[in-house]
């Protein structure tokens, strides 16, 4: 006697209607284990997550990990029920950070259908979800939308009527979220590791981050599992045809956020993300680089200012910092980008 | 002037007694970097030691980290004592789960040798041990028997008296320990991630776990190291003859663990261990399935009860199942078999 | 509009100036995930920081983490700002361990440079830098000298005035720093996994250390990047002509402690680094084995006492302890030889 029924094959396409809403599983409480292993893996230098003490001088009541970590924890919650039959991870929107995450914090994550097509070959179709990741007081912690290729089960199931959600193309500036507590009034530039302020960064500005990493399968892995995400391709040589691991994409998001201390070290904080593309896959072997451009400037308070950020993860160093290339009369990402991610960070005014 | 005297080479068969008890070196406590850790080498999602919320909402006081945690460590104390000269790790019996370990408690661990008997080559014995590991408070967390052979030093020496320890099979329903306050009344079984209880699993079901996890040596070097577990094949490519490194049968037996949350979300808690095959070994490059196989039930209180669980990692996925095959008249593992686990775990009724 | 003016190139030789401070960036706060962390990387087997119980017992109010931990991190702060463009790392000096660093320390680094001499050729020159660890209540943790032999940016860069700062060739006995509280009266030698004491140890006595470790390339990044360790020749295989990763040297100096645990098992805690050179690079693959030289013996308190020990890594195993032959009339490092540490250790009496 053999049971099937017992494990979890993901949703298809037709499974998903708008208006669904999908508690996740698994809620997950963070801890300063995993403040250390984001540490280990990424290379990261920002004072106010790495320091109990830099974060207390600039407010906070408790000292919070990344915002990244609570962003893969809440996103990998989704992957078992949204994207396990996924063709492509197509993008992200209005993704904003509600509040810090600290360690004891316990993340739950529900998604709600916003949207649905059905592509034109009948194999396949997009589902936009709005994820909301909540904390044991049941406050939201983080939100974001993102839409994703799934696969039919049946190519004969009938096409669920269109339904395209309004997405902004970057998070308002009224809507970025400053921290209670937050004040950059006594901010030690030493200790962070540059004087570089709001006021020194200009729109159109580009920051080559000149440091590389070459990615080992073992660390992705453990990364991706630590955030209990659970899509095959990154786990299992025989679940791709090249016998390859693919690296989670957020894993080359956190990479590159990293990477961009040197050049951002005062972009302390991630307020919001506004966009991302994964531009192409990045495998073990492969040497991750990363650069910026300023896209945009904003005054919060009186000492908290926020930069728009373009972050683009690049496989070998492009230091010619070319984001597109034109090729047969079409805008094309150059050859190499891996990301590109747009988002608000906060930094002292 | 040099000096070897100082080194531990580990004990040889003639070095134990029926009777002797060994108390190990290196006590250690446990803490929430070590559930990090665990989350990241294994695809772990139970969501009792996942999230604090979920271990509150059950009773429980403090909130537990994997079962395997506390064992690999406890156990990990008794090799450079017991089985540093080993050819082979036999087998386990009667190894309960008395409380749940928690951050903050550090682990002691005892042996007392239970059983002698001389191979007839004269070259080795099979040594019997029950070892015992104890909280800071003197309380007994975890103890099992297991029986290694083991090389002797002087093959002239004597044979000691032939001694063979009396071990159940299985541990009996009335011995599976309910940690102290332990209640599945209002378990929440989306945050759990599967509907089925106790009553939906049947003897005799199979289940096939689906997932696959290619290994690396980096990181069931650094499982093994966690637990302490100095066996030299395990971390040096100059220790064997095929120049690779030997996984340690215990990275298999929790990453099978955690691949079976897929068809066994709400065995949240292994109460014990009744037997245990390292059948195989397994080497990076390997990629590791699992299947399990109900083979009983129990009713232990009102809301909590148990499945005796076969958990089988086979080595490439086998999704027929199959545990033994006949060869030449006899009953043989089927090729790709690498663990055979025989295990209680607690599930809600 | 580009900028690589607000990335950090590292200093040159002619940037810096006997005398001048350098308060480095990136306060870290030291949490159980670095210690859970640290004994997945390394072998280490220690009780004392293993275990809160046996430090406890011991005197010590709260548990530290290895020395080690402490140095690698507060060491890590100095590399952007001294050694980033750093040809080779020379030597330590008068390395001392002020008070142990426990969980929840926020650790800073300054430096002051304290001698300047130009190389001949006119292209690089050596800094000597004292570097000053401090914990958040501004108490020094850790104190070093190290030199390290750094580019010029400008080869026409007029020559400084060559200083060269006295340095002690070993930590005196009188500077020494037992840890308030430690006592070894109640010392558990059952527990620390060894019998000998101070007495038991003599001056020019060697002992092989047994194990080897065979090294990743996931396993050193992660560790050196946990430790913020920047320099990109540890990470990035674009970095350097063969493409091979250079395993950080305090890498080494970790793992030998490690495995220097099987016969110095009671040199629980490290009181100086007397000087340090990394003799030879280590890349993944190689297996790391290490052995000891006892050097010289000191009685601290009624129940503390101090080795001085030389801790020397090799690439593969060399059961002659061989530290250096002559070739050509002069005493070179044996083959094989990766590292030459000279350390003092406090072990009970």
């Amino acid at each position: 006697m053999s049971s099937d029924t017992k494990t979890n094959g993901g949703n298809f396409f037709e499974d998903f209607t708008v208006g669904q809403v999908i508690r996740h599983a698994t809620p997950r409480t963070v801890t300063e284990g995993d403040r250390a292993l984001y540490g280990a893996i990424y290379p990261t230098r920002f004072a106010l997550p790495s320091s109990a003490e830099f974060s207390a001088s600039v407010g906070l009541a408790q000292h919070p990990v990344e915002e990244l970590i609570g962003f893969h924890i809440a996103f990998g919650k989704t992957v078992p029920d949204v994207s396990l039959n996924a063709v492509a991870n197509l993008g992200y929107a209005e993704c904003r950070f509600h509040r810090p995450v600290v360690p004891g914090d316990t993340l739950s994550t529900t998604s709600e259908v916003i949207g649905l097509k059905q592509n034109s070959n009948g194999r396949s179709g997009v589902v936009y979800v709005r994820s909301t990741a909540t904390n044991q007081r049941g406050e939201v912690a983080i939100d974001w939308a993102r839409w994703v290729m799934v696969h039919k089960r049946d190519v004969d199931a009938p096409a669920p009527e269109t339904v395209l959600p309004e997405l902004a193309s970057s998070v308002a500036v009224s809507d970025l979220v400053v921290p209670e507590g937050l004040g950059f009034g006594g901010y030690d530039v030493e200790a962070a590791g540059s004087p570089h302020r709001l006021g020194d960064y200009a729109v159109g500005e580009r920051i080559d981050h000149v440091d590389g990493v070459t990615l080992t399968d073992a660390e992705h892995m453990m990364a991706t599992r630590l955030w209990q995400n659970t899509a095959k391709v990154h786990f299992n040589t025989e679940a791709r045809p090249d016998g390859n691991r693919l690296v989670y994409g957020g894993h080359v998001i956190s990479l590159a956020r990293a990477l961009s201390y040197n050049g951002l070290a005062n972009a302390q904080l991630i307020a919001a993300i506004n966009a991302g593309s994964h531009v192409a896959p990045a495998f073990a072997g492969d040497t991750v680089y990363a650069w910026s451009e300023v896209l945009d400037t904003a005054e919060l308070t009186d000492t908290v200012g926020a930069l728009r950020l373009r972050l683009v993860a690049t496989k070998g160093r492009d230091e010619s910092m070319t984001l597109k290339v034109e090729s047969e009369g079409k805008q094309k990402y150059a050859a190499g980008v891996l990301l590109d991610l747009d988002y608000w960070a906060l930094i002292p005014r």
